[in-house]
């Protein structure tokens, strides 16, 4: 950690700035200029208290060197984590394509959408049975009644299945009728809901918050991971932007980055991050090109009935048409599909 | 509601769409041009299913002229809402300066911080049990410990108290100790959370997150008052931008716009928005001068031994001096304090 | 345009304003609500007066319906612009690479760095002999002596050039040595530049301002156009984002939007947008994946000696190595490179 | 300036790093961890080649710890510039407000508006004859015509005047005929014409470009003031933003923290940040609580029927209301208006 003192440090500040890191274990090397004092402080960061550090009248910045998480990190763990769900894997030379529609409305729409998405080859089965909408007055999905009709899709195609679980409450039940469990991007930073999927020996996928760092959304898998469930595939689904013309616009760059820091396995969502039936199919080619290790995509059996997001979902021939340009871009990149 | 067509909307089509929008109750007009058509939909929007309007084949945008909350909005309710709790009232021409330490620590601590706001003029006492932290590592609050040591301190000042709430299930047990249950950034879209504090009849200062728009905030104002509970007051907390040397900046005038829109106390959080000491005094006599009904801000007995966020906290002298500040601002826009 | 009235509105305010309209030849369509009045403008919305519509006192909202650009449109001008230079074609299924280094700064690095580039298979070559700099005290490029060098170049090599022009005064002497004039980020706005370069017969790259909005950035190309001058190339470079690990980042979907929006060529400038090599192939790759006409992108024959920039020019042997990527994802879209 | 080095970092490279910057007449010292290697190079940073040091590959980030800007910084000049123009002082105590219309119009419209804010207590007559507009459509100001009449405003109102200046070509006209320059914030990095408006001895009021961090907004007041003017005053005219109900929102605390870091004058300009009537009165007593040295407003006598930016600018009652508003706020934080 580098630690920048201004004019206000004297020697006795800097004496006790130096016990206290040296008493957590760190080395201290000093660096003095004319305007500024640089203090280096070499070891584990983990161990500092910069909250404190901050709070010291002289101390004009703190500046971590290390990263502050640790499971989730490519330096303590340089191979690709390989996420394995009744036979499918996640991560590696695979690419995994989840679909299936945006809630699940009935079972008649989620066993043809099932059936549909399989056909065309998608390797697990999306679909959300407790919905967060913006407003109260809009559709919440059909809670329990809707894991079950999930189930049954499961049972009909063999295919896994995920969804969102949205409150502390729910996890044990949610977890009882899926493979995969989902946490939104709203709740990325609830922190007791990401503990409490910490505790199950579910894979989870994690969203972006639309407004996190880099940084902030590794840390928030750490809170998974620390829990002990180290099976967490982040999915990047866009951030805030000010373009009123695209959604929630994935960063070009960042899919790829975050694979550089970590070893789980990233993918993308173009169906929550464009909003926009027109742009799902580039924005999954060039998720795919840029390194991603799949997507996870809206599709419905019939998309003008939807009671949500209808204007992203792709219709079944839609979905067969991605799928074979999506395999084209895997194959100029190395991938499976 | 505004929907405009393209092209590819025959006259068919149209006619679906004009039979869909009367079934709910709304008149229908129609507007064409050689490019474009629009249909406007005249009546209460609400009952529309936009959703499905956007996916219509032929509809290229949709435009709801109406907010869409509606307990919140001052339309229906034009008058100030004047919240009391234990004899202080938040609204109206009251300016109600919340203060305490960003967590509470040991009950020596929390006694000293509290004891010092109310000398120097403070109506509410702040502090949190329940800490949501970046990183798993770090400190996490003191839980229904520090819930007994916050009631100690409204026994000994008088001082109505407030702390954040983040899980559904500790909604119940915060609700028993203090007068204000805090809903932070990171769940202003935890959806559940909203409703079981909506369930309770405590007031509610909700934060709006960090990348949410004004309307969803006053959205997940009314998921809180759409289950009863209409004691909602709003914090302005700042948003996520690029510049670096600010950490979460308030923008100027959406206090004031929030005030247009809804008839619900808004306050500021200096704190958090700046992260910076220099910078808390400046924020909220900006805040003040612009219209707010108070400021939320942390104080803390000795802010070198903080725990978490030690930058950003005052000490018992500085806030006395703000205060000094603020009483001079809060006389030339005509509030009390 | 679609004009709402609030309850101000009175019968004689909508008789005048239905005047105005009509003056300029459009029709106007009333829709009657309780809350709101709704005003459809059908015709060419370019002759209205949004500014005077707005600032009347009982309009809430203007909005128009159809695109500000005209020139620029694709509906006026369904087919793809394809732009000719020196026999090297830019649009279409074409796929250009224009590549060079970041600054001029001598006559060995220019030659040595564009016979490289044209070994691996680039189209055009680039470099700056104008520098917009950050800071006053930076490197400011080599003016004139850096176009007589960047000519030389073009003589060995027998590759178009193209470098930036950042001043009105300098339109003239520029396009007297290149094939192409660039327009960078920090003048997308400098309008009386895009008249300047509008006026001459040179096709220009026009890159976005890092806070533009798809529209702005297709008007900036219209104040080209307006002026005579149709042979734009727009550069998606990327954007001002919180994200700290990201420089520029482009977003996902932009580049593909525009191409819908527009019949002129889009390329994409992954060196600025990501600042950092480790990036410059992915970004490289997604955008070509989802539809990009080209990349721009910074070569250098020894980066480490480079007086800008330095982190992000590839060396001649990644150069080589990324062509051989692009071709395989170029093959995969069906683009000849 | 601090260099982190990575695993890569031989002792043979880091000597080598060594002699550049102790080649410079800095010091170097070294702190030695085990997964990192810190280099604090002391002294006068702006002498070191950060892009070099950047490209090299055992360097892993470089961090300056002074202010690139100097001629700008407070450290370097740390009492308050006060800026003279006809009798008129900006700076230090004193609140200035510059008011006149968005545009120049007609002579009529100019007179009636100069009258009428000099009655109501301005110091600086405001309005543009070039205008940069999104649209090449759009009225594009009158040019040297305004000049004149601009002229005969000051002559009969006796208020020193100011306009836009956004050609390099017309500096010299432009000077020639007012008292204080004005860069607008699509030209805040057109470093030409920064240069040239350098060269004059008129004030120049610099506004930030609306994705400009403070750091790139001081560095353009910095190209000004190295071209050896140094009478800058700043404007805050506020930033892109997600937020759709606020056109271009003022960050609070920004203006603050600019005049921490500055001895320049820092006024704010809330009808172009706002872009809305009701909010231009909040935000201007907003932004003279937190410490602004003035602000720039838009006034018309007849708002109606302005070319441009109609729904933002006061009329000349509104006006003096405000003006009376502003008075209570300047005395509250003891400015003199």
């Amino acid at each position: 950690m580098i630690i920048v003192l201004g004019k206000k440090a004297d020697d006795k500040a800097i004496e006790e700035l130096t016990e206290e890191i040296e008493n957590k274990g760190l080395k201290v090397f000093i660096s003095r200029g004319e305007q500024k004092i640089i203090v280096g402080a070499m070891g584990d960061e983990r161990l500092l208290n910069i909250d404190h550090l901050k709070a010291l009248p002289f101390v004009e910045k703190v500046m971590p060197i290390t990263a502050l998480y640790k499971l989730a990190s490519r330096e303590f763990h340089p191979e690709d984590t390989i996420i394995k769900v009744n036979g499918c894997e996640i991560g590696g030379d695979n690419l995994t394509i989840i679909a299936g529609p945006c809630a699940i409305e009935s079972e008649k729409q989620m066993l043809e959408t099932a059936h549909a998405v399989k056909d065309a080859g998608a390797s697990i089965l999306r679909g959300s049975a407790f919905k967060p909408r913006t407003s109260p007055y809009d559709f919440q999905g059909l809670a329990e009644e809707g894991l079950k009709i999930l189930k049954k899709a499961k049972e009909e195609t063999g295919l896994p299945i995920e969804t969102e679980v949205m409150d502390t409450r729910h996890v044990e039940l949610v977890a009882k009728y899926v493979d995969i469990l989902r946490v939104g991007a709203r709740n990325m930073q609830n922190f007791d809901l990401l503990k409490e999927v910490g505790r199950t020996n579910k894979p989870v996928i994690l969203k972006n918050g639309v407004a996190s760092t880099m940084k902030e959304f590794l840390m928030a898998a750490e809170y998974i991971m620390s829990e002990g469930n180290e099976n967490v595939i982040l999915c990047n689904r866009g951030i805030r932007c000010y373009e009123p013309e695209l959604r929630f616009p994935i960063l070009s760059g960042l899919t790829n980055l975050i694979k550089q820091k970590t070893h789980l396995p990233v993918i993308v969502d173009p169906s929550h991050s464009t909003g926009n039936k027109s742009l799902v199919v580039p924005v999954s080619k060039a998720a795919i090109a840029e390194g991603a290790d799949g997507i996870i995509v809206e599709v419905h059996n019939c998309p003008e009935e939807a009671k949500c997001d209808a204007a992203q979902q792709l219709t079944p021939p839609e979905f067969r048409e991605m799928m074979v340009e999506l395999r084209k871009i895997g194959e100029a990149v190395g991938k499976k599909l």
